[in-house]
């Protein structure tokens, strides 16, 4: 089955250009050099304060089935120029590498590692569409949800944006992303029944006019459904859908729980007042008011702002595609590589723009809080091997406005990637959605409330430690000097 | 197989509405009324002056696939309120209806019908969602391909965003959406094999990186590749990546078919026409230059004003989400439905808003041409039963400003809307992917210049038929009038 199905063999989903350069490996017999990717990105979607990162779920799914078949290897015969050997090398190719990572729902912030890859360099080279792929848009969308959660405050939030998706697959990891993210509520069947998401959904616009009336539309529905939510807006809200929801709500009584009315039109701020006095008046004060209609955290934010008597919040396009900033631009670095001596060596990307410029050397990050208060001071980047656990204070600076830092003492350091696979071993149990989603909203508390501002947030420090920045700038003195051939 | 896969069973991949709805007509004993669906956009997208309907296939796959399987049905039993007998109906549910469409690469345009869907109108309501996932998606992202390509003009355009795609069947369907558009490679190897599109890929900077320097990292793979791009811009483009392309080049002569060099940064006009000076001055001046980085129509028309000597573009992102705009609005109407009498009566969303107001009844759209150089006049919309091949003349009026209107003779009228499903049966040969591109192009010939404008293009007339206009005037008079008591 489809899109979401654990056994899809996803190994050809790859950019041509990897598997041409896993062949350039292989015929210099360079396919086995040790390697380390990392994944990052460079800017906070939405200017946001902080990211939640997911897609981890779909990534094992992807690397546990990788495996060229046949007739995979039958199409590159045919469409590229490889030798016999490397052919029969992709037929046997098995995925022993080594991935850290961050875990869905861990907070995440931009120009820090959030994935790392480790392992032959063909093996690396081979899964970063994927990889890049599925982590750019869940973790975008986990994103987009976050911020809406953070203006919906404690009210219900239903994803109902599957129709308006790039297409099946994101409508249906899409709408997972959004329950990690804060949503409560998915509309999709499949996604429902795939990852455990509550669902939930009545009638649209079609059932009214197919009876010709609201009165027999909405009989017709709670004569045949416990839960009612009766949609109003198809002729006339507050003259025709209002009167005939409390209409039938009366006439039915204790046979249905009259859960409320969903508006999809109109002015919604004035509406959903004069529904609110309707159905109090009519006896319904627990009858709760359903909005939906091109919502996002910015119409929800204005429409709490005038007091709209809103309950439930129905999102669909904004979030599901991330409609204000469609992409996460994460990229998939060599950071670390073997020499033909065995010497494991720091590679960096160089770039006219500063803050371009990549972190080379293979790394870890440290989330460190405060130990009195648990709360966030920031993040500690430091080469692999370093541990600030060890330390009784650490000197945090901000990687290109050195002068600003601080000394942290009495602190806590959590590394944020964790082992998944080791040497092509899945070692991480897989959390239910429900852990992960418990595990997001718990990640958040820790976060000082300045980061999570909607609008403007303090920008969260991801700061490199003392080594991780000499290494740094010593490899950019090198190239600068033109020994940029320290390899082979 | 994933996500391209024709035995995918997408049939839970619907709203929980679609199924309540069922469950209401089923109980009520209404599930195989007759019902007419019909698919269109109000807007076009992009503010472009026409779209290329795409997602057929798909959405043939999907409809080729649906049953409920056992364990659906257990989990629809677990996760909502439905008899036994509704849910054993779901078990034996075939979908028996008629499916007319636009073909994939026609034109299709706002407020006009691009698919039809008819038959009992549970079978109707089920399918909402995923035609809407799919068409929209696709439809989307082959008008944005289809807009680079007309600033591209001859030039090649390669199709290379899978990382930034919105998850795994936006990159694979969305690089057919963009072949069909007007692109001619993908870098997605899957997309490549499953679909038959023509794939291309040299190398990353991670190649040059691993090498530790230009000339060894381009000198290998031009050992082990026949056709070399060099991506020239990982430490110096100027000074270090194309002398070094060109040296290799020269070293290996005939060995290797030089296709040429690929620059993914900085000033791309300024760089391009110093790297094209140095290839001619090398004796390569059939060698091409390649640029990427976060192109679309705007930069590619930008670069094209500046003169960059840029001979294939490389475009990622911005087309493979439709950046600019991530969603198109399709939407999925009931236009007729059959009474209790078994008379199909039309329906009509009516909105405070006049353009939102929906075209009540079952259409066909005609598009016009004229006979004497098959240049477009015009769409005509009519209820299904009219055939405006059988006039001399057409009378052809716009449908809010009815003032606006011309009369055309000589002219030849082409249904948009064919047979694909009759009664549940596939009866339209699915064209080749070659075959749908070449009616891609021939159909965009036939469209005046003016309607073809990247920037403000003149808006193609959409007319409604006397007979579709009176009728709809017809309803909206009788719901004003408060008689919307019409069906039941």
């Amino acid at each position: 089955m489809s899109t979401i199905d654990a056994t899809d063999n996803l190994t050809m989903h790859t950019d041509d250009y990897e598997i041409n350069m896993m062949a350039t490996y292989f015929e210099k017999n360079m396919q086995n050099r040790h390697a380390v990717f990392e994944v990052y990105f460079r800017d906070m979607p939405f200017g946001n304060g902080y990211a939640v990162f997911a897609g981890l779920e779909h990534v094992v799914d992807y690397i546990n089935n990788i495996k060229f078949t046949d007739s995979d290897v039958d199409y590159l015969r045919e469409h590229g120029d490889y030798s016999e050997k490397f052919l029969e090398y992709l037929r046997n190719f098995k995925f022993k590498g080594t991935i850290r990572s961050a875990q869905e729902g861990d907070l995440v912030f931009n120009k820090e590692p959030i994935m790392q890859v480790e392992g032959t360099i063909a093996e690396c080279q081979l899964v970063e569409t994927a990889i890049l792929n599925i982590v750019n848009y869940q973790t975008l969308i986990a994103t987009k949800a976050a911020r809406i959660r953070s203006v919906a405050g404690k009210d219900p939030l239903m994803e109902f944006g599957s129709r308006r998706a790039q297409e099946v697959s994101a409508a249906l990891w899409g709408t997972r992303a959004c329950y990690i993210g804060g949503f409560d509520i998915t509309s999709n069947v499949l996604a429902g029944k795939e990852f455990n998401i509550p669902i939930s959904g009545t009638h649209a616009h079609s059932l009214v006019e197919s009876f010709g009336n609201d009165y027999d539309a909405f009989k017709a529905y709670a004569e045949t459904h416990r839960n009612c939510v009766f949609l109003v807006d198809t002729f006339d809200t507050l003259k025709s859908g209002v009167p005939n929801a409390i209409k039938v709500a009366k006439e039915m009584g204790d046979k249905i729980n009259f859960n409320g009315v969903r508006i999809d039109s109109g002015d919604m701020a004035y509406i959903s007042k004069r529904v609110r006095e309707m159905l109090d008046k009519a006896g319904f004060p627990d009858a709760k008011i359903y909005a939906s209609n091109d919502l996002d955290e910015y119409t929800i934010s204005s429409l709490k702002m005038q007091h709209a008597k809103i309950d439930v919040w129905g999102v669909g396009t904004k979030v599901i595609t991330a409609f204000d900033q469609p992409a996460l631009g994460a990229v998939y670095k060599l950071v670390s590589v073997e020499d033909k001596n065995g010497k494991m060596v720091d590679t960096i990307k160089l770039s006219n723009n500063a803050e371009k410029v990549s972190t080379p050397g293979k790394k870890q990050v440290w989330r460190i809080t405060e130990k009195k208060d648990g709360k966030s001071e920031g993040d500690y980047v430091t080469l692999a091997d370093e541990d600030p656990r060890k330390e009784d204070s650490l000197y945090m600076f901000h990687p290109q406005y050195t002068y600003i830092n601080k000394t942290i003492h009495d602190f806590n350091a959590e590394p944020l990637l964790k082992d998944i696979y080791r040497d092509g071993k899945l070692v991480y149990e897989m959390p239910s959605l429900d852990k992960i989603k418990k595990h997001a909203n718990k990640v958040r508390e820790m976060l000082w409330p300045e980061y999570k501002r909607m609008l403007n947030p303090e920008a969260y420090p991801v700061d490199l430690s003392q080594e991780a920045w000499d290494n740094k700038m010593k490899l950019i003195k090198e190239i600068r000097n033109g020994s940029e051939k320290r390899l082979q």
